[in-house]
């Protein structure tokens, strides 16, 4: 817990003075004022956040983090959850979509093993820090205890220190685990208020009798759990997930050292709307990259007040939609940091 | 002339039976089936289009197309037209937006200039296609002959068939011209039947006054030209540019090629409305990067059908949003050739 307590201290206000000098600069590029929109504002925001003025995004990570839920025995997948540690070997030979989307933006992937159900082979490409075998069903009681909840958003601030060596310049967030769309509607449904059909939708793609279902399932969660919406961590260990922990852990990390963080889809926005309701200053730190189909979603993004970069109509998780949006955050950093001013290029300025 | 019947001539429907195995391998991709959304339709369209089960999108070119606009005499922009010719030079230089996010996306920028009013200084990497010193005034009568229409849209098309030799697998389109959005608004009014304000934009950033005033400026354009809205070849001469013509001649020549043309924002949009005027067969050939900020384009877009890849509340032109728009085009081909299937990934089907 102190951990987790010294990482939120760390998290710190925006550079203003950093982001008024870029938005001075920005304004004097040989463009239109304004005219490369949202560009425009991740760059002065990425400064704000690395405290610099000329901030450089070349060292990318994405964290795709791995984990069960014991709610898949109440029927709420299209999937069998033997795909969760399928999928763990799928990252690691480099098949999945995340795999590719790194590769084309230039991101590292590190694949964790936060609770898969099975033990993995080991394969020194998986980082191994199994806090359980998945969680436990979440129909019939507790995810998990408190003290796995602290461990697991634990891990995931060490994930992102361990990564410091190497060098890391913005960081984005993905998951895998069979299950974990019901976990992060009852997360959503438990801190938002919102009613559980509302935020729940058809995960890997599931029929209309599954869908209902499966709000049922949550509802039953819900009830069961009762889970303190203004107590985060009571949320997280009633109705959350190994991997969704790790992940509040790595938003936590990323704010506190001063690094941009990705969010994928749901399960990653559910990760942030705990730790934004943790410490609300986190958001200043994060982007969203994409709005996915899942209807959860975007109630978190509204609650979070994030407007996601792109809509592509993605669903998969992994972190694909996190790479995709890093590839657009460096675009932006590079405009400005090699376009030329006005002054540089001779091109004269508004009458 | 002939050239242009020639060409449109060689536009052929996209390859159905590609697309039919390339959506078959798409659902054995180890995701849940349709989760990479629009990636997967793009992939699906990028096969069509080169006629290809493996598409590879690795040779990438911008063609950016440089005009001046006679209709700025009646200050219409809030920039003054030696901008353009200082621009063209800024491009060369490497200093401009489209050149910072073509390098980003490992793309080529050609830089054209079809009619910048002054006479630039000779330069290797500058194409010299100058068709006139800039167009006429609209307000007072046709922007060009009917044989400078023709010729424009020409050269444009011998622009890409030039560009061959080098390998070329994605062309996108931009522009560079002041005055250049009063002038897309026009063809937008005369193509689509639309009120002027409700296509006319604020352009480089014109205040409300300014923008009262354009409004008129493009009324009097289209009240004084009459261009006829089934006459493709018409309009561009009546109220057109020369980048824009040679635009057209690009994404004509782009889909008979079964290249796949990606449209930046208003003014390539404008080149699009009249290239699918002509032949409305290309549109399958067309993908919309992204949403301008300039008004007229969203009805462009709806006219041709075309949801664009994202809104980054972009406006500067030159291709920049093309650019971005080419990586995520690169990202759906390199999803549908680098995914492992589940058989090859020996992950677990659907339940």
């Amino acid at each position: 817990m102190e951990k987790i307590k010294e990482t939120i201290l760390k998290i710190r206000p925006l550079d203003k003075e950093a982001m008024k000098k870029v938005r001075e600069r920005l304004d004097n590029l040989t463009k239109p004022l304004g005219s490369l929109g949202r560009l425009e504002e991740i760059a002065e925001r990425i400064s704000g956040i690395r405290g610099q003025l000329t901030p450089v995004i070349k060292q990318k990570v994405i964290f795709t983090l791995a984990g069960d839920h014991g709610v898949v025995a109440e029927k709420v997948s299209a999937y069998p959850a033997e795909v969760t540690p399928q999928m763990v070997y799928n990252f690691v030979r480099g098949g999945a979509g995340i795999n590719v989307l790194a590769r084309h933006v230039g991101a590292r992937v590190i694949v964790v093993d936060m609770g898969v159900a099975t033990d993995l082979e080991p394969n020194p490409a998986i980082v191994n820090k199994k806090i359980a075998h998945g969680t436990q069903n979440i129909a019939k009681g507790p995810a998990m205890t408190y003290g796995q909840a602290i461990q697991s958003i634990k891990v995931g601030i060490e994930l992102v220190e361990n990564e410091l060596s190497k060098g890391v310049d913005i960081i984005g967030g993905g998951d895998m685990g069979i299950g974990n769309t019901t976990s992060s509607s009852a997360i959503t449904a438990a801190i938002t208020g919102m009613a559980v059909e509302e935020v729940t939708g058809r995960g890997t793609g599931i029929n209309d009798a599954m869908l209902k279902h499966k709000i049922k399932v949550i509802r039953q969660a819900l009830k069961i759990n009762q889970p303190n919406p203004k107590e985060p961590f009571d949320v997280l260990a009633k109705v959350g997930g190994f991997e969704i922990g790790g992940l509040v852990g790595i938003i936590l990390a990323g704010a506190a050292l001063r690094l941009p963080v990705v969010l994928d889809g749901f399960i990653v926005g559910a990760a942030g709307l705990i730790a934004c309701t943790l410490a609300p200053q986190v958001k200043d730190y994060l982007f969203a990259a994409h709005c996915s189909v899942e209807s959860g979603h975007k109630i978190i993004l509204e609650k979070m007040g994030l407007k996601p970069l792109f809509d592509l109509g993605l669903r998969l998780g992994e972190g694909t939609g996190a790479a995709l949006g890093i590839s657009i955050i460096e675009a932006a950093t590079k405009i400005l940091n090699e376009m030329a001013t006005f002054e540089e290029a001779s091109v004269s300025k508004k009458l």
